[in-house]
């Protein structure tokens, strides 16, 4: 077991102007890799270099966040949007993180995609793939952090890209492996200590750990901690001593 | 005479959405490089693919042509920025513009500054400065397309830039080889011919052509004609047709 | 046929900032009610100022014409908002207009929603009747300008406003008065005397006139011609100028 | 001193999208009159009709708090606005607030302006009468909430509005009767029994307590107390309770 490593990351620098969401600085003392929003769904230019910056002093590594431009809606809301136009806004934001990183000296490892886009991609090969060949395009050393067992690790895989697996630390999972609806009940784990056990079970077992206790196997390369709850970096930290503790280690899933 | 090359280069993808602006389709065929607006105070990505697409086929060069946030004002309104958040809205600009670039098979060559944040950073140092930092921060390899004696070519060359100066076909010069203001009568030249002569003037002196007639001595590495009003287009291709007339090649001034 | 009094309407004030759209100078020189964008998928506070102001001079009826917040998409793309969201957009557009109207000493006549939005109301009882109930809530007086045969028109008598229903002057209709999707042969009428001669037909006969040549019997009160396509200003001449020869009088459908 | 009463007035409704801004809830529970923002440098329809929402049922009068569009900087940086676009402005955010108060049953009953547009209009007589004017062509019921001494107040009695002159909780003075810049020590006061003190001697004597101890003879009408920081709604409720603990009434400036 000593030689496990596992990433772990979050989502941040969601806020915008003088708007804060999520505890970023104290998420950040926490994580491995932080997936930066882009300016569409939230952030902003200087949310964005603040974000790198701290990134870069706590020796984080960084991903793009990209979204729907929907910053009323936090990218949350289904887009009609073509498959020509979904690329062009994957694009656009990847461009504009590496370029923020760039200038407070850091460097955009990887790239996660956010919200809805991000649960469309799951399920649908064409989304997925104009993504993955998005990133691709812009730049074929960038790492793609894909929801384990989705079309969106397929389109990575497909396009060539450096695909890491993640697992949400907080959310329950059914036994075909899928994210049990928010509006289920017992959708989101809340106590620290259980997910943390959960976390570290499926880092250990290489597979998600079903709410019914059933195992499917997946590679796991990285675990999604969120910063926007009560409680969440509570988890978060919880989940940072529990892998420890087993000695398991934590790094970005990509160095670069 | 013969030995004579200088650039042409022209504001496009102004448009937004079902906005149209300028005719983009016919200032592809005349010019040599396109300062391409970068979805802040024009432009979106859609645009800018559509518009980076058209100059690749076209072996037009392309530019970054970032300005402030203001799509309403189209970037002409004075806006009230620190150095660090200009420093951010370019860089995030030209980041965005590199990876649609990229997605549609052609390269950035260089950064345009435009509107408001042009004319500031033309008078004041520490502003040129800071948006040439932010050029180099991002890619030095960049160009750096700058109206010939301001204060953004001296930052320019202080940080290392390729630097190449502009002059524009369609505006008065002060004798102190400053723009007349647009409110000023004869501030903008309207005559194709007349214009395409003065050019020609230019680019063989070396050398800003004052209202008065006073020669004031510049390089002249590149011309700007504009696309977004009456007349535009059949002035700009009277000025290309007088330089090569003349004998003058009508290159990009920067190939990457 | 003496008596005969019929509406004609345009959608009005799309430009944004410096992008135009459409001639409305020509525009509201023909029609007798002005649909005026509320600065969400068109239009800013400038550009409604202004075509209230013109619409005045004119003695020109305007309408609030509110869509979704979309700029982008010029209100085009469907948009996942529910109910309440809906009732809360075209409350805030309609009382935008009121106020920009009052500031020009015009008085805003009715409202009629805008692309997508009315699309889905059009077909969907919820939401046409959230829209009209927005409507009523805010100004019961305000008139309600309908497609004719659709749950819109439905609505609006059920939440007691005065209601116009409107044709399309320009817009192929299948054998149930529905219009032909845009994308199907046809869809558009682009011959001026062509659209002319039907719409006095559909108005005599107070009838939609199918492409099949059916007659499908309904109450026109307004008429629809738009001013954003090249043609446009000519077709909705031809139409003016028919009706007029017929004797068919021009004026709003309400007046207040 | 019985017969005394006063009127307690906060900013309220900042929030925009999922982001919150300042406790709304206990600021409702506290003051007699909100400021509503309009959607321009914060706000949405949806913040908006719950504010107006939750007003209504508190018994709180609801005020338009317009301000520039400027989302990002929350209205606080300057803009160069004309003033008929400043006239234009305000109608918009005015009328947009009517509508939305309409629709969840309340009414509007006041306007005060917001940030950098604000401190513009209390020292320029131009840009507060252009507010003032567009207030007055909107609704010339509409009350106008100005800051005691300034161009606003004039600005609002030379358009014949009904004019309440308001007093900063914990912002220090001058001996001029002007706020102490942010930027200064003391500048904003942070001990709730300080600020509750303060407020009572002011609307005892009529007279702004500068940070000397001079008093500066001023009607007050309202204290503005704010939401936005921490410690704003103990500060805001200690002024309620010593208030209230002294015999002075609280009650909105204005009903209707």
């Amino acid at each position: 077991m000593a030689a496990l490593s596992v990433d772990l990351n979050c989502d941040c620098g969601e806020g915008f102007g003088l708007y804060a969401m999520g505890d970023d600085a104290a998420m950040l003392d926490i994580v491995t890799s932080a997936s930066v929003a882009c300016g569409f769904h939230a952030g902003d230019p200087d949310v964005m270099a603040a974000t790198f910056e701290s990134a870069r002093q706590k020796g984080v590594a960084v991903g793009a966040h990209p979204g729907y431009p929907d910053l009323k809606g936090f990218g949350r809301r289904p887009q009609q949007f073509s498959l020509a136009e979904i690329e062009r806004i994957i694009a656009y934001q990847i461009g504009a993180a590496q370029a923020l990183a760039a200038l407070v000296g850091h460097r955009l490892s990887y790239v996660k995609v956010h919200g809805a886009l991000s649960n469309l991609a799951m399920a649908e090969k064409s989304v997925a793939r104009a993504i993955a060949h998005a990133v691709r395009s812009v730049d074929a050393g960038l790492g793609f952090l894909a929801v384990a067992g989705t079309e969106l690790e397929a389109a990575g895989r497909a396009e060539g890209l450096f695909v890491a697996r993640e697992i949400y630390a907080d959310r329950a999972y059914t036994d075909q492996g899928l994210l049990v609806p928010r509006s289920a009940p017992g959708a989101v784990l809340e106590d620290a200590s259980e997910i943390a056990e959960r976390v570290l079970a499926m880092v250990v077992e290489g597979a998600i750990v079903a709410q019914s206790g059933k195992r499917i196997s997946v590679g796991v390369d990285s675990i999604c901690v969120h910063g926007d709850h009560k409680g969440a970096v509570a988890a978060a930290a919880a989940v940072r001593a529990r892998l420890t503790a087993a000695g398991v280690a934590l790094a970005p899933f990509m160095q670069r």
